[in-house]
């Protein structure tokens, strides 16, 4: 079965937590948003369609007829099908319970640049971002960042769930990472230091044979206007 | 087994979300938070304790020898294992999602009074509060709430997942919605009439005879200086 997947065009975003599940582990799927002719309006469009389990916002996974909307819950579907999660019980709620904990930071990290209201433009919320800025900072990414490499210490592997095999979580750890390196290079200079196993874990994914492809390919939007911004004004160290 | 639930003592907070499907549901567990001579320390000193799976922060469950944080994972762990969601699984995705977007408007709720962070005063965060709470009052609450009417609109049964027995999803709707009566009276005194399936949710949960018994004890809480707050000046029609 080929998955359709919905998520904005133009954008990296919440879709590729997803997306990086699919194309490490090989998973047919089309996007839908990227398709010719598809535009912001296909997706609300469908959104909108009749179903009766309509999803709240992209992404969402069409499978079959089951229409299966947020993130973690499309994750944790994709682990329990294809394997991208340990099968044991304790396993299942535990890399789910990291992706709940990766999908906070990357809510947080979203709302520094929109302290306000997602609806209206940075610019008028620049302000209120910089106060926000600085708490994320200081507090928030170290206390994150921290609880992963706490757990990275206590696995008996080199992923969050332990075992020598990535999860999704693992996936997903790398992309808020990698996205905080883009968006805040000057402060994540600095607590990089702390959690070395962290850092590791973003390289080891980096390296993984199964995503070279995806990365060399189109397929790979830039941070652009989404989750991770780059503002100067938002970093230090 | 008798399960050990931790939250902090003194408001509902997001451990009222579990704490309502173990009422309801009747299950067995101790809160620990609120047992004589605990304090807020006893419930740090334990998430730092040595544990494989550590939880990130309250609520979480110990369930035998697995550690359950994220309210939305726990609450899957107890749907699963004590009934408390369709068995199909359709069913089970679906309840989750619904919950991951209760979760997203309880996060929201809370960002009203908080919006630049968590761990300062609101009266040092009053002005960009004021800013937040109208964007809050005027697209997000309309749009959350329209999303649950439309899940109601299209259900089977007077349930979010249709079917004649509740859902722990309907549970935790119930729960944000009447902090948002609590939080936002004028608010929803304008926003219920376009939900009148979302209110009669909040109701026939509010009647629910397996709930009589906790809501008339003092293990329900005030909503207290939690996440559903009421501060005049963030309220309006």
């Amino acid at each position: 079965m080929t998955y359709d997947f919905w998520y904005w065009d133009g954008i990296p975003g919440r879709g590729e937590f997803v997306r990086l599940a699919l194309e490490a582990a090989g998973i047919d799927y089309r996007e839908r948003a990227r398709e010719p002719g598809a535009t912001a309006k296909t997706v609300v469009q469908d959104m909108k369609s009749d179903r009766a389990q309509p999803p709240f916002a992209p992404p969402y996974l069409q499978a079959g007829n089951i229409t299966l909307g947020q993130t973690a819950n499309i994750l944790l579907y994709l682990g329990e099908k294809h394997g991208l999660a340990p099968d044991t019980v304790a396993g299942r709620y535990w890399v789910n319970q990291l992706q709940l904990t990766i999908a906070d930071l990357v809510a947080e990290t979203h709302d520094v640049h929109h302290p306000i209201a997602a609806s209206e433009y940075y610019e008028d919320q620049r302000d209120e971002a910089v106060r926000r800025a600085a708490n994320f900072r200081e507090e928030r990414i170290p206390k994150f960042l921290g609880y992963f490499e706490r757990v990275l210490n206590g696995s008996d592997g080199p992923w969050l769930a332990g075992g020598q095999r990535w999860s999704y979580a693992d996936l997903s750890l790398f992309l808020v990472v990698d996205g905080l390196l883009h968006a805040f290079p000057r402060r994540m200079s600095t607590v990089a230091a702390r959690c070395p196993k962290v850092m590791a874990l973003h390289e080891r994914v980096a390296a993984l044979a199964e995503l070279q492809d995806y990365f060399a390919s189109d397929r790979r939007l830039p941070y652009g206007d989404g989750i991770f911004r780059h503002y100067p004004e938002l970093d230090a160290e």
